[in-house]
């Protein structure tokens, strides 16, 4: 199937792709008023939905969006089935609706509903380099760091800054310069054979993978608020998240640090595809 | 004309309001990743026009979206004629479109273009009690601050924490405490005849109205980086945008401050009122 022929879910419908659209009045349009969710499918079902609807629940929570998550699997699952997806992602995102007046939203606004399914993106299949960021990671007080939020325009502009440096992909350090995580990545490293990871009190997101990687890793991961200093003398660093389970880095810039050991991301890459089999391939 | 028969300018077309939108991957949806202007509307002309291209050119450029604004005129002026608006706002929106992937934006993305015009909304006639958020104003460093974004999710969560507690508008703070602006307008107090504003470097918006108030207010506008002591110990206190001009304040909450003198808000408005007809009804 081409990717023109994708349907989308949009408020209790399928379209193709290039129809598929919401109002103009909707919050999530006009100002990034929404949540959402990126699920990795594999042998055609959405691999860990339990965590990424109780991370929906939680971000919907935070921004006080009232929207019951129940009928989710039902229309991902024929959207799956529709687009004939076996190995690929899931995009869900939940928006505030349409409703208000400036800023303040209506009292009785229905969410807006979308769900794409696409086939699995192409994946880096060498080592990538890290820029770090001039763009600082927003602070929890200022926006709740626990929510996915359709506030994306951090992301882009460290995404950007590090494309045009040549690297794939940007780190983002919190105001006062510890490290948090990529534009759409958590970042691992390994000191001493010992694996650590910012912890969410660094005010990031409680990636999906991070979750895995910590709650399965045999020796454990250390967590913690980490200057970049400690990046930087890192034996080893990769970057996870759900497409793209754990990626390993080649180089931090502008630093220059080079990184010739990857077998840590290997191994936990390994585990992670266990877990992802266990997960879909279950009765 | 009701509300409900405006039309909406979308990609070089005319919409019925329910019917206009925006495809689910313009990256203005998914990200909130575009800039917007409010423009008030009066004598069926826009006001302050030029500032407001201006600034609209500075968010473009800010968050690198490649556009040129010379046709918006034009599409403003038809607008507002097809819905007869000659009191009221125009909204312009500029999304960075469609392409790309994941928040990494494509080479040659078509923006996203949406105008909306409507008749003047209603401004409280009486004065307004203020909320000092918990939510604190998204620092310079981790998102343009001179920029107009579509980024709106931390003055909705504001707003309705303000409302939610009575308050009609609320003051967001810097992560350091300093007094920056409200959700939706600039912020001014009065102090022994002294009008008083944070500065743009305190990480705030340049709004049109606030720098109107600078340009013409006869005896000079203090500007600087302000404690919330300072705004507690006003003699009086308003709150500006193109639609609301200056807003009287009655309280700011919770710390419970009345306000009983408005009498600069009030020259401020005359001043405005002229500036505006000056504006609008120019051969």
């Amino acid at each position: 199937m081409q990717e023109n022929n994708y349907f989308i879910y949009v408020n209790g419908s399928l379209h193709p792709r290039e129809e598929a659209s919401l109002q103009i009045n909707d919050r999530g349009l006009k100002f990034g008023d929404g949540v959402y969710e990126t699920i990795r499918v594999e042998n055609g079902r959405p691999f860990s939905w339990e965590k990424h609807m109780q991370r929906l629940a939680t971000s919907l929570n935070l921004i006080k969006i009232n929207y019951d998550t129940a009928s989710l699997h039902e229309i991902s699952m024929n959207l799956l089935k529709k687009n004939n997806i076996t190995k690929g992602s899931l995009r869900i995102m939940i928006t505030r609706g349409i409703g208000g007046v400036g800023y303040l939203p209506g009292k009785n606004n229905v969410c807006g509903v979308v769900v794409e399914a696409i086939h699995m993106p192409k994946v880096p299949d060498q080592p990538v380099d890290l820029w770090i960021s001039h763009w600082r990671k927003i602070p929890a007080e200022c926006l709740p760091a626990a929510a996915k939020t359709m506030q994306g325009l951090s992301s882009t502009l460290a995404r950007m800054e590090a494309e045009e440096n040549g690297c794939f992909e940007a780190v983002l350090l919190s105001t006062d310069g510890n490290v948090c995580e990529c534009s759409s990545s958590n970042i691992f490293w390994v000191k001493n054979g010992q694996l650590f990871t910012p912890s969410l009190q660094a005010g990031i997101l409680a990636g999906t993978t991070r979750d895995n990687i910590i709650e399965f890793w045999p020796n454990g991961v250390k967590e913690g608020i980490f200057g970049i200093d400690e990046l930087e003398a890192a034996d080893e660093v990769f970057v996870t998240n759900v497409i793209w389970s754990a990626l390993p880095v080649r180089k931090l810039m502008p630093a220059g640090i080079e990184f010739k050991s990857h077998e840590f991301c290997k191994k936990v890459n390994e585990m992670l595809a266990e877990d992802i089999k266990k997960d879909t391939l279950a009765a």
